[in-house]
């Protein structure tokens, strides 16, 4: 017996239907991103580890693969490493095609990515990450399509979302005016938990950071100020949030920035799709929602994460503004915002409420089932003539049992088979068998091709 | 200023245009396979390498990129590979998920592999491959349904192709036949050349590789037939072919089993779809090539190879029959039967004779192009009628001056811009401008939905 075959710990195969089911969600954004304007572009595997090198902090490079070119002489000695994300490769290209760029660039890229996390369950070593970004445009038309986006991609998927913004403009107009303005990150990393353990913990956690009682105290109003659980259907009323907030921030010039970028993002969606304004708990909602933070320190503007409604499950699409993502390439203030679609956490959100199409089970519509020779050919010369007609169609390669051709149907979920007998042969038909209610009916090609299987 | 960015030697960046081009072969030649019940698969990039060592010859155990996991302390002896085809992984892939699979087993496959090859013109480290196999079946409509895929892919694609074939079992008999059953692959590695180096080179070849000079004498007759240059629209006639072979081989039980083999496979083709028999110079055409090897060994039947008529580009469709992929992975005598498309190829010939369509030139069907605040917003919820009803539309994002802005039209090849000033607002429309034409027209919502924008 030869080697029992595995696949690295971390690593997955997909199988048909798994495959079925991703590129229905892939297909779903990218149709959304073209109404859009946006466009695919793919950037290779491998880096140069001098481009991913330093840009996910210490951790991040501890997460690289780095690949051996076994063919070279100083294999000891990797230049290369598997892409980590798609941000940093994605600002690398920028500046390698700047010249070819039509400012502002509108991408998406649907590719793997590659981490040496420890595996676990729902975190892999290689999964798919699916960004859009706008960049070279500070202009918030930016923030309002990808809005957009994601309310029209969660209701093409049929799943209820609360999309949370904030800014960091704001979070550092916080630290500011609490007297802390070197500790923004430290503040945003402690507010970010607020949902998992509670104020008294964040505020010890604030106060380990090296935050000043007098700081804690004057933070007090921003983390006591709803939304947490939101109660379903209430009135959500960012505009007199951002009043309160004008008055407390009132003494930060960067605070009052974010202050009027968000009153621009909210008139902005009033004004062109009053819709999406939503009210917490419906289908689409969104929510200022002041304690979110988001891990990433090259954010400087709008910040969003979005929420399924009826999933535990946190965030399944994240992202948000940034100023200078293509400066450590040498293209200094070049402004952007992206969003990235967590492609692997949609799927189960799916999986969960049992959101995926009914017809991802099977490609095909028909199977031919024979019983000699001459049926095969017969239905050989049927198949293309279906196929012609847009049908998916399989042959069974062998006239063999009944059974096992019946088998292979319900094995594959195809909804119909054409037994071809002589009988059939001679009346120019076929039997069909809808394989849901066992129905039998004798047909010809014509019947097949413009009423009988069509979905 | 920083460092400048670039790629890994033999990899490449794939733009918008490039994407759409390439997206353009992929999904052609997706929806063919769909309509054959074919069904999609992925692998993880990385193997073991237990699974991928050994199985290319030293050569190819020489061109693995090996991965190293800088986070593990054995950083220096990688267990991990990347995929160096998708025959191997699949091989893998059935063995172990036998229990879940449904056979025959019709699977297909496009993700990228890495070799590392020495780069050049044409020849890249990392790089598409598109695979099609049927596992778990030694029916000869196998091979018929890959010769019709062929036909009908580059039927869409509007390339003009001849579909060699040929036989491993019909080479094997040619060997015991001349006298040299043990030099069938020096023998075909050998013939493999007639095309370039002609006959007089092969026989040396032959020498050299230490076939006697009766046997180079007995194979003349393999040599000198045709096919070579085809005569246009000469009469194509494998079963004249087959006739002589069949004396030829009359001696070799494995020669003669394979001439039965493509005999049954000729008449399939004419029994089912007899347009696809061709003459030789026509849209498609199948020539029984004895001079065709194929270098890989696990072939034991039917082979092919697709060449384009009007591009001097080599092979760009290849494959055959295998009877024990599987059995490296501990599950022998599964036959199947497989063709890879090699979509760079592809590419290349359909740039070169032109043949992409036209409206993969741009994604976006109109930009709206602004004057004020005041019509940014009204384009915007003009923007969102349009995409409500399929259009793809981009607001460009600032009210800015309407040279830069038509100049960005210009550059993504967008067919319409829509103007929106004052007196368009008023009138509750919007300036149309054809950017091919230059033809401008004032119209209604309702007007660019219905009729002025569909391609």
């Amino acid at each position: 017996m030869a080697q029992k075959p595995s696949i690295p710990k971390g690593t997955r195969d997909f199988g048909q239907l798994e495959m079925a089911r991703r590129n229905y969600i892939f297909n779903t954004i990218r149709s959304v991103f073209g109404l859009y304007g946006f466009q695919q572009i793919e950037t290779p595997a491998m880096e140069n580890l001098s481009t991913l090198m330093g840009k996910y902090g210490e951790e991040g490079d501890k997460l690289l693969f780095r690949i051996q070119n076994s063919g070279e002489k100083a294999a000891l000695t990797p230049e290369k490493g598997l892409r980590y994300d798609l941000t940093v490769p994605f600002a690398r290209y920028v500046v390698q095609h700047r010249e070819e760029i039509t400012f502002p660039f509108k991408r998406f890229q649907i590719q793997p990515v590659w981490r040496a996390d420890r595996p676990q369950k729902g975190r892999y070593r290689e999964f798919y990450q699916c960004d859009v970004d706008v960049i070279g445009s500070d202009s918030l038309i930016g923030e309002l399509e990808l809005i957009q986006i994601v309310e029209e991609v969660y209701r093409r998927l049929g799943i209820n979302v609360c999309l949370h913004i904030n800014n960091r403009k704001i979070l550092a107009g916080i630290a500011e005016v609490i007297g802390e303005p070197d500790k923004m990150i430290d503040i945003t990393v402690a507010i970010d938990k607020l949902d998992k353990i509670g104020v008294e913990a964040v505020n010890d956690e604030l106060r380990e950071r090296g935050l000043s009682d007098e700081a804690v105290t004057k933070l007090q109003p921003i983390l006591t100020t709803p939304p947490q659980p939101s109660p379903q259907g209430r009135e959500n009323d960012p505009k007199a949030k951002l009043a309160e907030l004008r008055e407390y921030l009132a003494s930060s010039e960067i605070g009052l920035k974010g202050v009027e970028e968000m009153e621009e993002i909210f008139s902005l969606v009033e004004a062109t799709t009053p819709s999406l304004k939503g009210r917490a708990g419906e289908r689409f909602s969104i929510e200022l929602d002041l304690c979110l933070a988001r891990g990433l320190n090259y954010y400087t503007g709008a910040i969003f994460e979005v929420k399924a409604l009826d999933a535990q499950i946190g965030s399944i699409t994240g992202g948000g503004r940034y100023d200078n993502l293509t400066g450590i390439f040498g293209l200094p203030n070049v402004s952007g915002v992206g969003i990235s679609f967590g492609a692997d956490r949609i799927y189960d959100v799916l999986s969960e409420l049992n959101l995926f199409p009914e017809e991802l089970q099977s490609a095909t519509q028909v199977l031919f089932a024979t019983f000699g020779q001459d049926e095969l050919c017969y239905a050989l010369r049927w198949a293309k003539e279906l196929r012609a007609n847009g049908i998916a169609v399989e042959v069974y390669p062998e006239p063999t049992k009944m059974k096992k051709q019946m088998g292979y149907a319900n094995d594959k979920n195809i909804p119909f088979v054409a037994i071809v007998g002589g009988d059939e042969m001679a009346q120019n038909k076929v039997m069909l068998k809808n394989m849901t209610s066992g129905e039998q009916q004798l047909v010809s090609l014509d019947e097949i091709i413009n009423e009988k299987i069509r979905k």
